[in-house]
């Protein structure tokens, strides 16, 4: 678990109630003491919906809430899983995020020092992307009806690039990479659980992605299709770009990095690490002629980043350590609930 | 209970399963047959996040979760005040919605035909504020762990006037005004809940806000300040907006509206009709001078807006209908959870 120092003041309250999120003079308290001195505003007025600046381009507009269990998990929590995970939904097409929306549907019960240190980590992780809380609400359920604190942040983002980077711009012939090796945030949550059955000392990959897409950028590659590889990992992204683009993808088993403590816990488990959760990972599709240029930047963040197929024919398809290849398998989706 | 005919073909499943929500085939088959008929895009295409056309002048942002128990209530449901609660927050700093984004939490066995007709209710809303949805997110948690259905909506709306509206922009002497009769959507909620131990006829107030407050700013009406009367009520949104002011109001009893019905309703369960939580109400500051036109625009909408007091002194005061002056109270919020 990672630790925080809290800078905020204690809440005077050791739980949370039902009516601090009743709108009277609790909710009001909640607000004073945990929200607007970790996130403003300055002058400490709220209003209703916040007002941003004009922006000369486009926006990039997302929206993920988190349901992560447990809160806390070795490389992160909820708080900056809540951060990361939307910041990097917009540099998937290539934006920078400018604004975030925080909304908590707090448990009953949930003991205030928990939601501070959430808050606290919302507010760093924040701050390592440059990226101000504008807005947020509050609202709280009755015990059962919750688990501690579900998260929802959606975001605004600047695109200042003139590409339609999506499923659509992926072309026959294209290289597909990923940003580094597969599956930890995963295996970092069973472990958490205790559902491992061994003890690990990996953590999840959770990071944000905007240095690494902005690096991209600069390079001025001919970025196709970026994808964060979260729920469902590489297997369920191949699967969407593949029907996005109408095209078929091959990628070789040899050629996708795995961490040696990863494989062994799918394989004990017998889960597939390409269907795996990440939190800090990406596949990109570009012309095959830039592959080299890109891996050369996505190296420079993560060693183990690899250029693993290609775009070609009809199918998904997965080329097997023995050469065969086989249709690569989505799963139904139920073997990991909650991952995020 | 409001009935919305279903335009989605049937999903094919009876009930939410932890699956829906893990980001293989079976979360797919959710997008594929129900949120991407109902919300797009036209091709088909999801990605992680919506790319929006640039615009010229600043933006409006908020967010707003959705608890509200029950699901569905005489006047609305979730869905429908998913859309509109997030509007009309935009609304109050004079913004129109351009888009929102939807990210549902889904409870394990919900019944499917369930969440069709919330979608349908969210679209059939959308499209009466002409607001496309335009990125959105599901997840599902276990059984005991949520409540249904929870929805995030958050919203950009753009700004064209010049105005600063908001608490900062309220002045000594400004005339206070509200847009209708208050606390028929908290009563409506508690007689669905059967907590009111009789039967009434009683719909919400749930409804957009958008056109209203469009007709003030077409009337050349200098705003000061708009605030959505929900949880806490006219008494809250007070509270609020003098200590953001840092001016004292004084609003008169007799002047305030509200149906025979909400009172007879509040006297009953000893609650005060001014924290009761409306959905489709506002409060409005303007110069007193100006008083009178807006409120022949807010008549135009519901004829019972009613001009309500004044902008003085250093307190949140009500005069009663005996002439007495009194503190204006704030509840602590714990009267009515999950209102909203």
């Amino acid at each position: 678990m990672d630790s925080f120092a809290c800078p905020l003041p204690p809440a005077g309250d050791a739980m949370v109630l039902l009516g601090h999120g009743g709108g009277g003079s609790l909710s009001q308290r909640l607000i004073d003491q945990l929200l607007v001195p970790a996130f403003g505003p300055a002058d400490g007025v709220l209003h209703d919906a916040a007002v941003l600046p004009a922006e000369a381009g486009p926006l990039a507009f997302t929206t993920d809430s988190y349901v992560v269990r447990p809160l806390f998990f070795p490389g992160g929590d909820i708080g900056s899983l809540a951060v990361f995970g939307t910041v990097n939904d917009l540099a998937m097409v290539g934006a920078s995020a400018i604004a975030l929306s925080l909304s908590l549907i707090l448990e009953e019960g949930l003991p205030m020092h928990l939601l501070q240190q959430v808050l606290a980590s919302i507010r760093i992780a924040a701050q390592r992307c440059g990226v101000p809380v504008v807005t947020g609400d509050t609202k709280v359920v009755e015990r059962g009806k919750g688990d501690g604190i579900y998260i929802n942040t959606a975001g605004i983002g600047r695109v200042d690039h003139g590409m339609q980077i999506g499923p659509k711009a992926v072309r026959s012939g294209d290289a597909i990479l990923v940003s580094g090796d597969l599956g930890r945030h995963g295996v970092a949550i069973l472990a958490a659980r205790q559902e491992l059955g061994f003890r690990t000392e990996l953590h999840s990959d959770l990071a944000p992605l905007q240095e690494p897409v902005r690096a991209l950028l600069a390079a001025d590659l001919e970025l196709h299709c970026l994808r964060d590889l979260t729920r469902g990992g590489l297997a369920s992204a191949l699967h969407e770009i593949s029907r996005g683009a109408g095209l078929g993808v091959l990628v070789r088993e040899n050629a996708i990095p795995i961490a040696p403590e990863v494989d062994a816990a799918c394989e004990l488990l017998g889960l597939d690490p390409l269907a795996m959760a990440n939190e800090g990972r990406f596949v990109l599709f570009l012309p095959a002629h830039q592959a080299d240029r890109a891996l050369a930047v996505l190296q420079r963040f993560q060693p183990s980043a690899a250029s693993i197929g290609c775009v070609r024919g009809e199918a998904v398809l997965l080329e097997t350590s023995l050469g065969l290849q086989r249709r690569l398998e989505l799963g139904r989706g139920e073997s990991l609930p909650r991952i995020c």
